[in-house]
């Protein structure tokens, strides 16, 4: 509600167009639904097509295909993450139109096509291992309507592999980096890019990479301008504020 | 070098506009001058009148005065930051027009001003403490040419104070958030707007905030959408993103 | 055994009203069964109803029964935190009146009813995944007398849902505020209440949340005063300080 | 605001008594001072007499003075925390009333005199290198007008110590324990009283303390119940939120 | 070897009692067996009937197997520590005489009986949870000749059950302190016995405990004296030491 | 390509004997294999036979076959390390000459014989647990062409067993040492030999090993010169470097 | 006060040879000073000559010269730990007696001499940087009354060094061993004598050695029966308890 | 002493051409002087010319000047590394020849000029603040007798720069890589060259480089074959390995 809004409904106020019930209903409902166990939010509804997101991990199926229905009894895009195989198993039964992309345990179901950008998002993946950051990351930006490009196994022990495909990565609007074990990656396109660049650290790796922290470091301590960081393993993250920048 | 060029300078050797001699010139030699103990990038200047950046931290007053001297004479702007006092000392005399921000710990040499752009950054800070590193983030959006809003001491503790200020921050198109101790305020404000969020753990706070571990764990784990972190008290990156998406 | 009881029972030994056996035997006894394994305290019970507490973590099924029966044989109240469905099971055929709250992991069993107080405990949640710290905390709240009132999936990313639930938290004795991930949603209460504010972290989250440390750490840092914090995912915890306080 | 207050609001528009322009206003401003740097809240002080707070590290003498003189015109009490005897030295030529307590870093002033409670907070402290500590919180009780005892070296190394003292701590309605090395006073404490402890990790010790690391785990993970934790060395946390608790 | 072995060998090499062949045979001999992939050390069954012992954890049953075959036929008794029920399953039909204590998961297999020691340790653990390691550290102390006392659940949360079994733990040449969660009880304990106290952290406990981080801590910054302390959960290692001083 | 390469390839298009495209098309291409999930590089087969690498873990088996393919076309010798049983199961019905070293967790398929070298690699471990690290480093040695001699449980509780095995290790032209717990092997190994000391922390032990940790910081701060480290458990980087090493 | 004591007291109250009063009295009371900011503990001192002790380290000069008066004025040895060179110059001229030794920071002051053991304690340290630390051992184990022996500079990266001195340390009852860095001497130590062996890891090393976490670490971790450690260069602790053992 | 001096030895006492006490004074003593705090090893320069080494960080003035001196009476060359300027003033008087390098803070002192090897050692540096690191290296492997190329200010972030210097790197027998921040240059250097590459993390950085562990994980984490890892700011180190490698 901004200021416009606000004038507006107290100028109504003042000339009895809405009771000061009405009002005060008004100022205190906010847009969301609360079914005990959940609040769903339906601010991000109101921008073109963007859909609505359920983040599965930590809640029960039961709990998980309750939002899920609220949501489809409103006609929304719906993107739902960290989704295992047995939820899926669940809700395809129940809403055959559902797809899952397996390696991104990601579930997406579309209402309506929403429009998509002419200008890209490069995904930039260190190694195999990366797949499945890279492929959460990738059903994001295309739910948020994002046109993607993805270039993977491009590590930097074998620089010459990423050089070959750095008129892709240099044509992209915003750069999205991801890698485990030492995460150089990083650092070495945002030297080469005059893009934002968000590294996204994976939990790829063993010993001393303590489930991505070095990674993590790695990108944090990033010697080339430029580098935001997000959460180790967090493809959504990073292709959510990417579509943002995509579409600035 | 980019395909085309590339084409062209073997075209210009077949034709022997170009001897081979200067050809392997062209193609070994890069934009950069060797002072021996550090390699001046040059870069970023090719773009409209972008300063040069100095990280003063860890050189000797002698190594930075070298390095600016070879910026002063390719009469380009400077940007020297983590600077002491004591540097700047050292630089003054040589260069009066230097100028010295002491919060920020940021020198300035302007050799030609900058368009600055219509759309603005906020740069946003829980307190009083972390001015050090808005003055850090200030000094360098505004040395890149940008337009930026200073929001100060609207941490999460009081509410109230962050929303009489909401409106400053939905206006701009890339949100820094700056906050030591626990670091919520960029949840906060991420959930509050609908753009690029670019979160600064600070190292303010004692105890168990340990350096600004305890706000950058925040900010990374953020529930909210949008946010992207940058390294614990790092104005320059932070303010150096957001002026790339300010320009996107 | 305060002062005056001490010197109660020394002028009884000097009447030769107590022998020095059984004075001997009043200084070194104590208040609890030597099961071998485990040492019982009969302390809590002393106060009106109160349960008995077991932690079962740890424990085999076989010596969460014997203390269980130790206790059904002297009539008390008993509430079983950390319990597995596999130890409810185990104990349901015997004690038929034990019920269980498998979200919250909790068997109680009720001897005699204990008078609930007027003022409650609001205990509220950052989100859906953090219900089974939040049940446990409700059932040890309740176990031990308390008025509560739930306030759940209310984090600050979408601060407005918070401020529809406000008068419900505000009008608390004592508020318990859970929240994993960033964990910022304590200091956002802690700012707009004026009671105390007992912080649970949960080990909800992934990557940099480090299995709820970034949640403590935000807690234990927060910039609002009158938060204290308990262990990760110490519902049990909070609720039985929460239930010092709300009888204060 | 409450519903009651905008009701009322609400209704003063509609009846033309207040003008559209001023209930924006009213919606709007909130209780704060803007001095630039800093938002100087005057919640607090609408209860009866309490100080406003200023923490002090971080700020430079000139912000901190500032905020104070702000403070003085409007006639509140002042608490100032990890305030430096540099500090106190600029401060006393303006306000000779300001009182400095040394050991625990906090410049007091008192405008009016605050009524005292009948019941008390015992601070209870593990040995004599954490006075500090005790002292911050020993000012910061006192000036939110609470009764303190002090129960000072009673640390479980010699046990007996504690002993001798118990009653005075049995007799508080609210127990704030302090200690640092291993930190055990916490458990012990609780154990033997049913009144909520606050416990305050401190910074005492060397090696593998970690700088009130270790105190810190040990109270975050005491086997008994009742007790909650700060932030290391918080020791104006510990009393603020005792406070809250004394007068419930 | 020492100086008198090493005089009388090169003497009777003068004498030539000894030839330079069987010289340089036991100057360069040592006294252990190797199979290949371990190398088994006999110094220790040198003194009176001590048993040998295998750590088991990180070993094939195959390779267990064999060290113990090696080793029963040299007549021996055999410690196995951290051996896990299949293990004892192999290993039992082909040495029926070996026992296994599950809660310690320790093998022994008993050649000849070793002579008692009049003086006992004495094993204080905290909780019923701390079994396991009490366990270990009685059937290594039993092993090595030890007459042992064990004073199990007497935790600091509730302290009089600590003093009602005081007289057993005094009467103790050497104390081990078994304890997790905080490990308050080791600091506790040494402040009231004049006694080496070694102290052993267990993993028991969730959350901060960090798998026995906590009580390791804890009991290093120990504020009491004449605590040392050993490995997470290493109650073989408290028992070995604890067997040398009682032995002294 | 070296600057006589790059040379040769400008003087060919001057005269015409090279066209351009083909000059672009050897500037820009790159020996690897795009399979759309990886990019295989056959660098490394460009010397003598040496191995080409797949790290297997979090990559599907799917994958890891596709690859195994793609380098079986060209005739090379391959190393899967880091290989399930699983996965040799699916690999061993299509290439029957694949061998599996099942605690190295190692599949190698050897077309062609690599001549194997005088001199050798020592490879020396503490104990009979960190032989599956001891195996991969060995399986790797081999691979790549280098005789190999194993020192096994020579651990320094019982420094007689290496000084017995000493002459094996001073022989060798490049030490490993592979150690977990508290790894204090190498610091002593690499006091008594003068060859370069390739320390590998496993993750051998419990507790406070903090899966490797321990044995990695002190292989780190080993006060003898002549250590440098790999990453826990990583037999394959020690023995890739100790190969290049072995062969300078 | 034991189970006789006890039952004594309690005759003479029954026969009134001692009044309620002075039971009370002896009951309640316990053999300390209360300072007001400290409590001194007599009971050391009730055995023959033992020192009192002091931790100077976060007391001010003031507190600790209170104390050491009590001390004095008791006519008892006293031993000052963490004592600063100013501390000593303050306390100096009021007891010229006292005596310093800088390296140990150590204060001495003998009020009557203690017998001295006739067996010894061995401190073995890896190198010259160790020496405060053993220092500070030597100074406690001799004013406990102990025979010692000092080995330094023996660390392992030159293990001929420890042999050459291996006899005095075999000949001691009990080791202490002193090691910054890697920390691996206690290990070697231990694997070589069967005595109760005390591993201090001290500060001593840079980088990963992270303040002495290394070394303390590799003693915990150690692979040798036997060893118990002690804080980081905690040598009175390990004089303390090494003295204990000593007179076992 | 090898076999053939075990046996020549024990022939010698056979046939009475070394008596007894000759031959156990051979066999216990061993190359090095004994200072009381140091042992002075003289291994090292058997070889020729090979300077001994004295690490001084933690030792006083005095005990480096008596280890001086005693090294100087022997004629040997001398590399006393972590040399404050203070200590070099102390010795420049007494040995007017020694020679300081300030940024590496490394005194030499050569008696005999040491021949040096034709292949070389390249030292690679990220950064202008890695210098003092560099320089270490630089002295060491100059004492050592090494040819070494220096490589500075080649950081990741403009990859140009370290192309343009790729022929001095590939042409060293041996590489080593500094790199403070995020490290990445290891990684990069490693995979373009095919020789050991010793990694050196420095303490460059700041915020979440905590150090030097950033960069630390980094290299040891390195997904490039041929990387290993000394300890943070170990120049020293790192070109003492490379010096036994460039010798191989």
């Amino acid at each position: 509600m901004n200021k416009n809004q606000l004038e507006s409904l107290l100028q109504k106020v003042k000339q009895s167009e809405v009771t000061i019930e009405d009002a005060m209903q008004t100022l205190s409902s906010l847009p969301f639904d609360d079914l005990g166990f959940a609040m769903i939010d339906h601010h991000r509804h109101l921008r073109v097509g963007y859909p609505e997101v359920i983040y599965c991990e930590g809640k029960t199926i039961d709990q998980v295909i309750k939002i899920f229905e609220n949501m489809v009894s409103r006609q929304v895009n719906i993107l739902a993450t960290r989704a295992s195989m047995a939820l899926y198993e669940a809700i395809k039964p129940l809403h055959m139109e559902a797809k899952y992309n397996e390696a991104a345990r990601v579930i997406t179901l579309t209402h309506e096509a929403i429009p998509v950008t002419e200008d890209y998002i490069a995904i930039v993946a260190a190694g195999t291992s990366d797949l499945p950051v890279v492929e959460e990351a990738y059903e994001t930006a295309v739910a948020f309507g994002n046109r993607v490009e993805k270039v993977v196994d491009v590590g930097v022990a074998g620089i010459h592999r990423l050089f070959a495909r750095l008129d892709v990565i240099r044509g992209a609007k915003v750069v999205i980096v991801v890698a485990g074990m030492e995460g150089a990656l990083a650092s070495v396109v945002a030297g080469l890019v005059d893009k934002p660049v968000i590294a996204v650290p994976t939990s790829v790796g063993y010993g001393a990479s303590f489930g991505g922290i070095s990674a993590l470091l790695t990108m944090l301590n990033s010697c080339a301008s430029g580098v935001t960081v997000v959460n180790i393993d967090n493809g959504f993250g990073a292709a959510y504020a990417a579509s943002q920048m995509n579409k600035l």
